[in-house]
């Protein structure tokens, strides 16, 4: 890669851990916890807030980011929580900047957890500070249970990780749940990990536990 | 956006389409078909690549790109055909430099289609020419069928797209193929789709149709 390449990313780079660092500033002072959700396009970020938004009470609201439409945005505003739709126009994964930006539209007197859905990609987003208190991988069933030693830049970066559509593991008999947390905790000893279905509902009892402050 | 970092990014951009147009030039010189497999993680890539080399006739190879691990190129070569497994160390998509680099290491001569596995990811591969003849989109039933519209960049850029995995058509009772049909279509009234699993092998004979110059 070419020098002034490296050298334009990397203040680029610099001036989003700034940002993030502001954000973790603006978040912490209003007593906001903020979790980050990362995972491939149709793996249930949005499924899981808006299961979350209906069968669990707290005070939430949702960053969403999508590269084009307010989608996901819409689907959670129906869900019955504050959602602040964040079209990216192109880029591939959320910055500190942006979350700032659409942070600033909600009062964050109001809530006690922010969460951002970043753009569906599990590559990009895996190495851009928001400011979150923590990342949060997504992986679902039909992606297969390889995802964890492909995109290790994620999962040693993320503090939980949800293995969604657990609905549908007799549809795949050869998805090894065992695998995937043997090289999640091979990643991170202390990551915690939740198997659910966002449609069936099985094991959100125990992420409702969590922001619940129960662990 | 700051001014340097565009500039630096046209100019990474001119570069890969320069690269791009001597790789276009290598290959149609060579008489090989080469084929730009893009689609989130998880989507069926390397599945629809092993059926073909198993139940397709033809002198195909693959380069097979990964972020991290050379786990596909190693199913894809168990399968019979030619693997070059490309490890982009972090980057999110391939460039042509790349691709160049992995097809220096191939027969040309003996070949007739390459095909690229880009790395899993709907939003970055999109814009990167890689001198393919035939950008190709993969989707999933699980995915949910908004992809296209929420990631028209790549669609609008694919000549053909397949819908994979549609064994799980029963168990993803929503899922609305034919307003992804629809979808695909609006952006593209030429696009080329086939409906397939490559669990199955339902519709893969209309691809392999295709690859023997059936249309």
């Amino acid at each position: 890669m070419a020098k002034e390449k490296i050298d334009v990313e990397e203040s680029a780079r610099k001036r989003n851990v700034e940002a993030a660092d502001r954000n973790r500033e603006m978040f912490r002072r209003a007593g906001v916890t903020v979790l980050n959700l990362i995972g491939s396009p149709g793996c249930g970020k949005t499924s899981i807030l808006e299961y979350t938004a209906r069968e669990c009470e707290g005070r939430f609201a949702v960053v969403v980011g999508d590269v084009k439409t307010a989608l996901d945005a819409e689907r959670i505003e129906a869900s019955g929580i504050i959602a602040a739709p964040l079209e990216t126009g192109g880029t591939c994964h959320l910055t500190a900047e942006m979350v700032r930006g659409a942070a600033q539209e909600l009062d964050l007197d109001e809530i006690d957890y922010l969460f951002i859905e970043n753009v569906g990609n599990l590559v990009c987003p895996s190495t851009f500070d928001l400011g979150e208190d923590e990342k949060v991988a997504v992986v679902s069933l039909p992606e297969g249970d390889d995802k964890v030693r492909k995109y290790p830049s994620l999962f040693s970066r993320a503090g939980m990780t949800f293995i969604n559509k657990m609905d549908l593991l007799d549809a795949f008999p050869d998805y090894d749940v065992g695998r995937i947390k043997s090289d999640l905790r091979g990643l991170r000893s202390d990551m915690r990990i939740f198997q659910t279905s966002a449609k069936t509902g099985q094991g959100m009892g125990r992420w409702f536990e969590y922001l619940r402050g129960g662990g």
